[in-house]
């Protein structure tokens, strides 16, 4: 049994918008707004420089500005995971060192996502990164991106180091994830999060821990709510949330008309509903006003769906 | 309100396989022991000339030949789904019209799978077939072979017209699949089925109607019986149950080397169960001593679990 | 050194057209105006049933009518290679003995293409068919229809047996065909044919024996000099030819939307031309008056470019 | 006409292979053998960051170490092109500020390899960057790592502003390449440079500027020489060259098991040669005792090989 001295999580944790100014500089107040937002909405926790988090389009000196003002603000209220993910091992590490000062509650790691590696190099890598950290690890699944997948056998040897306490799945797979959760089965402490929002609370039924939700930072109280309901098992109470999730999915994540769909539209949401500003880091630009007036409307609707029905 | 005239079905239909005999005729006594072995475990319907059931290696004779044999064996006991997937609409019009003279309750389609079709050539092709079926059609999503996925958009176009009666769908995409259902929330009806016996009982929990489960060809009365307890929400039992059909999921469908594995380990078990032989169609090639030895051992360490565990 | 008893083929095959009603019977009138243009145009040899061709969009006893009619008509003027690609061994090998029947040269088979296989399972794959030919064989790579692709390796093994002739690549990997040619350097005799015709003067230079180029359909006298022009080297030739089958290329297969491009933009052409009528088989479905008009401008163009170039 | 302001390189460039000591340090001693190894091979210039150098893998300290220490040992015998690719635009400005002030010649990069990008987001982004720079700008396609390709319409309309003064491809699809080369056919001085060494040759004799080959790091004589055979249309000596070109290709790049085994066989193999040693960065490790024999091995039938054939 490994001993992994950590009191493990569970429920909602945001995958953090970065908020940022037109000019690719960090928008400390949109911060501070979504934070609080956030907090007040009762999430379990807070994943910075993530997918959502756009890490990959910030600068190393951004990723690390993000990591302390996050920190400033939040203070102790929650636990802070911080992303790590590069291609490089060393600026990993740095990230990690920055994390580790700012009093944040573990890293998470993707695999580097230059250079495909195969599951016996990955396993490497990970074993030197593992060494370096201060911190215990998330380990993160996001094949779409990064065009490698965790074989399950492969977090299980991973996760023999005590500093690996979780996995967090973006990988959309039921098959895979059950497998994943069935390989892990005799460490219970290990934590299984769930990226997509459309399907954490079946996961949540089946056993898995939370959800890493992107649509926490624009609704917290209404991931939580089906958290919640999954977690003591009141199906017909997650069958009618489920819906709001999915409107939330189909009306605001797919307005676009590329892969930056969920990202723009989050945004863009944020934006509309006053919490903080919708520009995007480069590769992406904000919407337009035609795309801007669609996400408006969707609010209005999804706004009356939430608060004429039971929650 | 669509009406589709038909009493829609629920629970756990057997993507059969299709027992061969080395020559590549089919095993007319594998089959009906099969058909038995599965009636008797109280399934709820076949389905015939799927993946599982190997329809593309057979030729189109032997294709008409399960048909028939099935059907003459079964009877009026089950209701009986034929896929007619092609690359041809001739040939799968030809299939459809065999499965109609012999009594079948619906046919299955996936996209054809040589050429890759944009979703708006999709929808021409599928409108074209379906005025020429003299059966309810279900539309079949199986990205992996078919490299072409239904957009739910796409499914909701399709399934207008009242003979599309439902959608199987063997992505794996938890996300995708919440979202077909989501699509089609307003048409009950609509018979929404789940590939991947991984992640069936979390689907029927959120509302699909049941699974085509590969598993149900060797433990029908395992697959049945989780659908059962999804159905009426007993998420204890169904966690239980949940834990068998991942150690046949990691035993059976995981021992060889290439994607073949889950239908070549499938065969083995049924020949070792004595069900039926183990000879694949060609590509493949059965499981040599070593991997047959493997499934051995697997099937005494499942056939200790299925009968000490309370079921 | 392998005995391969036949004389090695060179030049330029057309991958014929499969010319339609639009009811989906075989326009045998078009088809007769097809091999008469082809003939007189000076090409090496005629190879129907392939991706070009349509075969997989054919029912069995039309592509059966296929082999039959253009046997006939082509009579002993050229070499006929016959598709024989399916995903049943049992039917692949009933097209064969048809074209054997017919006299054809050889016949040409890609993987089979629902299941993907393990370059294992491919090789026992074709064994097995090899051995009930009556003709001799050569090795079609199409991944992106087949999602397989035959490793170098693979080829080199299935090629010992003499009955294999030849390989057709049709990947437009250049390192990949540089790769098999290298591997295949011992074995002159072996046959390798380019299916794009993008690159096919650069591969005929470095060593390949032809072009199975679809746009010799519509231009056969223009791939056949192309094709002289590389073999004898004349590189300014080349050059300058390479020119007018970029303008093909551009002008006509990427006019359409989807993947559906090419055939829809050849068999519009084709139609154009008045050498045969533009109905593909379904899932396609043919050009619409726009885009008609569209290839009708990009024909004069091309016209032009042929009779006032030096040629 | 565009004026590009710059003198058009020609010939071959050497994606310069990162020397490193074991513990994730630029081996400098290691540098500056490889660097007057290659010059004196007579290379018409050096690439440094890409794909070969690892440039991902390296922390952006250790990238901006990278351009400073090759410029010093280089001085001005030869252009020197940077990549700056990254997935942040900031970043790769700063990677370019710095080999400006280094006198480099030009800046290279891919698109952002995180999220993928649309096209229309790929020229926004790439005009953006290009706003930039102080250098002028090689696109670079890599599809494998970055999961985007260039559309050659996309070239074409970022390649109107004068600044962008070539493309180095490496998707090795020949059908793309001469689209490329066709679509920006009124645009001479606009360098075209061909990354796999197997099919640079075709492509020179086709009309591409040159090759940016990984082999010119260990036997830089070969790709110059087999550059002048092509550009001067010696195909009888391009021929005797390529099939070197191809056991090199052969015998050193697919030594490992992995994607890595190109990258891991050239360093092993310039460590056999003396020049440098074979370190890698992580997530990569080196060959062990057994592959460095096999290595060891081919380089004695190279050199052979190189030595009694007439070069």
């Amino acid at each position: 049994m490994i001993n992994r001295k950590i009191k493990p999580l569970e429920g909602i944790i945001v995958p953090l918008v970065t908020p940022l100014c037109g000019n690719n500089r960090i928008d400390i107040d949109g911060l501070s707004n979504l934070v609080e937002h956030v907090v007040r909405g009762g999430v379990h926790g807070i994943f910075i420089l993530g997918t959502t988090g756009e890490a990959q389009s910030l600068s190393m000196s951004q990723r690390e500005e993000m990591i302390k003002e996050t920190s400033r603000i939040l203070g102790n209220r929650l636990p802070l995971l911080v992303g790590i993910s590069d291609t490089s091992l060393t600026d990993s590490t740095a990230l990690a060192q920055k994390a580790y000062e700012c009093g944040a509650y573990a890293v998470v790691a993707t695999p580097p996502y230059y250079f495909a590696t195969a599951q016996s190099e990955l396993i490497d890598y990970f074993e030197n990164l593992i060494s370096l950290l201060p911190l215990p690890l998330f380990l993160y699944n996001m094949p779409v991106h990064t065009k490698v997948t965790f074989d399950p056998k492969t977090i299980k040897r991973i996760a023999q180091n005590e500093k690996v306490i979780g996995f967090k799945d973006s990988s959309a797979n039921g098959t895979y994830l059950q497998t994943v959760m069935y390989t892990m089965r005799d460490d219970p402490e290990f934590m299984i999060f769930v990226g997509p929002e459309e399907m954490t609370a079946e996961m949540v039924l089946m056993g898995a821990h939370g959800g890493v939700n992107g649509g926490a930072n624009l609704f917290p109280e209404l991931y939580v709510e089906l958290y919640g309901a999954a977690k003591s098992h009141n199906i017909e109470k997650v069958r009618r949330l489920q819906q709001k999730v999915m409107q939330i999915s189909s009306g605001i994540y797919s307005k676009g008309k590329y892969g930056s769909s969920y990202l723009l539209g989050l945004k863009c949401a944020l934006s509309v509903a006053g919490i903080c500003s919708d520009f995007p880091a480069m590769p992406f630009t904000r919407f337009d006003e035609e795309y801007r007036n669609k996400i408006e409307q969707e609010m209005v609707k999804i706004e009356n769906l939430l608060h004429t029905g039971k929650m």
